[in-house]
């Protein structure tokens, strides 16, 4: 899961990708970071090669982020396709390989990809040629860099740009999420030293996966004083296969409530990386209050993956 | 099923949603007919915000619909996202107000929305940002608004626009279409006295819903003297459902052909909003023959939209 | 299966539908591929007028086609609208006439058509106004024509522009292939002598079909001494009906392999319409090797097609 290594990026020494946060330096997600917020705040794009073209490559249906990235294409002006390939009837066979090989030579600049394998992402980055960029729009259960980028963009919204002295409780699912690894990854690259990981025993992932972070039993102990709630959608999927007995009882000990929200600092917003099941892992109360920063982290995210577009865009061609 | 009244909109004394045609006053109406005419005859569109963006959204399935709202949009140069909601595999058990929001998140200023239910687009429209704008692009049985628009557009370049002394007949299956019901409020809007409902019992509305309507049972009576023979499609499942006997009979009856044709004024027109059962609700000498303005009315739908698009747009940051 | 003739194409003495290879001339065809050409040497799209549509109306699903189309026309800078019909949920029984002259009412210039059945493209046309043009985009077994002129595009790349002296073999299921029909229809304009069809006798088309062509048992002779080696796609539901024996034996027989293609001579190329079946019609050694035409084929599909196109639209409103 790094920089696609190839002889144009190393002589360049740096490469246009976003296939994980863990290949990006501090500094390169900061000036991600800014460049997002300098989209919300009416900045223009770049002017951009002419015929620039943007496919969306999607082997997991996703409508919810694909219009995002949709969106922020059109922020840049550039050329767009999409390729569904789920949906498709006409995969007929072909490995993905073949497939993004075949849209590659069509004259596509950047591939936003889905897959629901882990480091597939990267496997067509490395077939591809060297000019191709590829920005990870979520693989397996590793990585969704662009939700991680948009999150702390929101984050940065209200908390400012010193994120060392943050207290963040990741609360859920953690283990099935792409979400929360990248968030991890995110909140450790910026220096936060209080991440708090949070969910049932059999969601919990490896904790020597996340070295930096606290694994807490129980949610009020996470909310302790947090300055962040960073809450996961919880998948019907887990119930049926029996790691969770029921949803009343998840909502009961893991749910962000007005309630258990009391134990956290007065000022501590919620993010949900949508959709949300209300009244599982977030009462409606939560979701639509004050605290609530969803709809923010949507709007955040065409902003966000528009300065992950046009990065990998602006050096497409190099 | 009034204009969305949120504050600005009351403040300015108008509102740029579409959701039904009784929220018009015949001089909005006439000045949107006006307006889709100008761009029948070659205008161009107003210059529009920076980035505007219009996004179908349709919980019910309609391609041809959507690809006549699109057509409006490139025609105003505008971004377009289009959401299938009926089709998509991620709306994930999402209610359709968090759809919508989540959307109207990412930078969308007027949604053209087609939902089964009655009342849903006006529902959403109430629950967005003030400065979001709702087209209903059809919802239950209630409007489609855009419809009786084009319908008008096409009427008015036949018969002109003193609209107060024709002679219109709807004929079908009326007490479930929302076609019917939008092209009888527009008629009565725009000073049609005489306007008459034909159709088999089992599939005609409660008169009180069309006062000005006289109820008429033979077809012949119905046409009789007519300007304007407004015929509707004939779902199958009326008939799956036991309100008609047999396609052929109800062709007998209420089927609009030349030799019914006869009854009406020589220069009366035939419209239908399409897609047409042949033989059923229509014969092919009638929908292909000189009195026929449906293709016109496909035509002229593009610009109807386009003009209630752009009204929508142009308010939609005000 | 001859160009539209209407009245004012009669009249210009051309006219720029692309409906069949066979009814191009070869003046016509040497445009086409010079134009293509110059796009793939940078040249810029000609002005088109103002609002100029394109109209995918695609009644099989093809994807990979679909996508190609779509970027030509991104490369043209036209407005495009796309109509699945195969996967529309609302052609509710109308014809494949209505449903174009519907489409065609919203203000399309140029219809981009593939269907199942031989001549509905032509039956579209004749029956579309006389100013619409239709570009084929595989219809039935007949005809593929913007496959085979993307193939000449990319043979003449390799081989230079006179075809005369050029030996080519055709491989594989000829019978039921309008990839093979187009091409052996445009080699034979370009003045090819040599074109030999080579496959199981089950997947044989009848030569009268074919006169200029040597129909030749083995593969070795077909490849024997060629310039240029067409495979084709095998369909599997060919061993489903029982046209050949297994997938194995189609292999040893007809693969096109670094073995068998020592016999043809050393700077010979390979060509594939896609998506391939590696390791049945084509091993891989091949397909990735130096001598596969296959990715430089799909390269040129956008811009011979954008080729197509311009001249469909440059000529739409004359």
């Amino acid at each position: 899961m790094r920089w696609k290594s190839n002889k144009r990026g190393e002589k360049m020494g740096h490469n246009a990708n976003l296939i994980s946060i863990d290949a990006l330096t501090e500094a390169e997600l900061r000036a991600l970071i800014t460049r997002g917020q300098a989209f919300v705040d009416g900045a223009e794009a770049m002017a951009l090669p002419r015929h620039a073209c943007v496919c969306t490559l999607f082997f997991e249906p996703s409508t919810r982020t694909k219009l995002s990235f949709q969106r922020a294409a059109q922020r840049l002006a550039v050329d767009l396709l999409s390729f569904d390939v789920a949906t498709s009837s006409t995969s007929k066979g072909e490995t993905a390989l073949d497939t993004m090989r075949n849209i590659e030579a069509m004259g596509v600049d950047v591939f936003v990809v889905r897959h629901k394998e882990d480091g597939t992402v990267d496997a067509l980055a490395a077939g591809a040629m060297p000019t191709t960029r590829f920005v990870n729009a979520g693989d397996g259960r590793s990585n969704h860099p662009t939700q991680a980028l948009l999150d702390m963009l929101t984050l940065q919204q209200s908390k400012g740009d010193d994120f060392s002295r943050l207290r963040v409780a990741i609360v859920g699912d953690v283990k099935h999420s792409r979400v929360a690894r990248s968030d991890y990854q995110a909140l450790s690259l910026l220096g936060v030293e209080d991440i708090r990981i949070c969910g049932p025993q059999a969601l919990l992932p490896d904790p020597a996966e996340m070295p930096r972070a606290t694994f807490v039993d129980r949610l009020d102990e996470a909310l302790s004083g947090v300055d962040v709630v960073m809450t996961l959608r919880l998948q019907r999927e887990r119930m049926e296969a029996g790691l969770i007995d029921s949803l009343e009882g998840y909502h009961a000990a893991f749910g962000i409530t007005q309630a258990r929200m009391t134990g956290a600092k007065a000022d501590a917003i919620v993010m949900h990386p949508g959709p949300m099941n209300r009244g599982v892992e977030i009462e409606d109360a939560v979701a639509d209050g004050a605290q609530s920063r969803i709809l923010q982290q949507v709007r955040n995210g065409v902003f966000a993956r528009a300065a992950v577009l046009e990065r990998a865009l602006s050096r497409a061609h190099e």
